[in-house]
């Protein structure tokens, strides 16, 4: 959390020209907290993105009323999406930090429409693996525990 | 959208099970709307999910009030994930169908912790392809506009 502005913006992020009006965009939703539209370099047709107008560079940097307001606006865009973009399915991805795969740092959630036989390792789209491990729960007590301290 | 009620649970649903206390969990944090605890199969340590209490198969099932629960539980989660689970990068996935990924039929963000060195195609953890292509704005500007029409 921070305590700047929630219209605060960053002058070099692209994002905040996008919501400032200085790059056009392929508008898809807007409200007082959040934007958005198609991204410029789809992995997918209909690839859509959702950002707050604030520039906060990740996730947990986003204020308690702007974070409800991306996640109330995500099941909007994507019924909307789906409605007119002919798909059934989609991820939602949103990165934090370069070794994320974070490119612009202005936090941004990803609506990747996927489609019949664009599944894992075939077609075009989001592809990823998955390489789960069996939780180590004696690990994972203490951990929890701690999380939930820290939550308060 | 639907009109079920928020508590509904499906029964055969492993996470309404998680819901209900009839399978136990190593729990993060919890209020009226949302749950959050460790993934038993993480892709990385600290592996976390946050879904909503009620069933909704898909995020575009999920009503505004608990999608914005939701969105204002992640950076929560997330802050406090990072402060006790020593990583400061991350992606946040959200499935949507079995041909992107979905395994579990009750809406689910996957929170996954990435470590220096955990970057695409080296080490552990969730990696991706990215197959972006450029915009075809011909095709963009109709679809933005029924997008925008069908969200009202």
């Amino acid at each position: 959390m921070t305590d700047r502005p929630a219209d605060f913006a960053d002058t070099d992020c692209v994002f905040c020209k996008i919501v400032a009006g200085q790059i056009p965009c392929h508008k898809l939703l807007e409200d007082d907290h959040v934007l958005g539209f198609l991204d410029v370099g789809p992995v997918s047709p209909g690839h859509a993105l959702l950002i707050p107008k604030g520039h906060y560079p990740a996730l947990h940097d986003v204020p308690a009323e702007t974070a409800a307001a991306l996640g109330a606006a995500l099941p909007k865009l994507a019924s909307a999406l789906r409605e007119v973009g002919g798909f059934d399915h989609y991820n939602v991805l949103q990165n934090n930090g370069a070794p994320a795969g974070q490119a612009v740092f202005h936090v941004h959630f990803h609506l990747i429409p996927r489609r019949s036989g664009d599944s894992r390792g075939e077609g075009v789209g989001l592809r990823f693996d998955w390489p789960a491990q069996p939780l180590d729960h004696e690990a994972a007590a203490p951990l929890a525990e701690q999380v939930r301290a820290a939550i308060g």
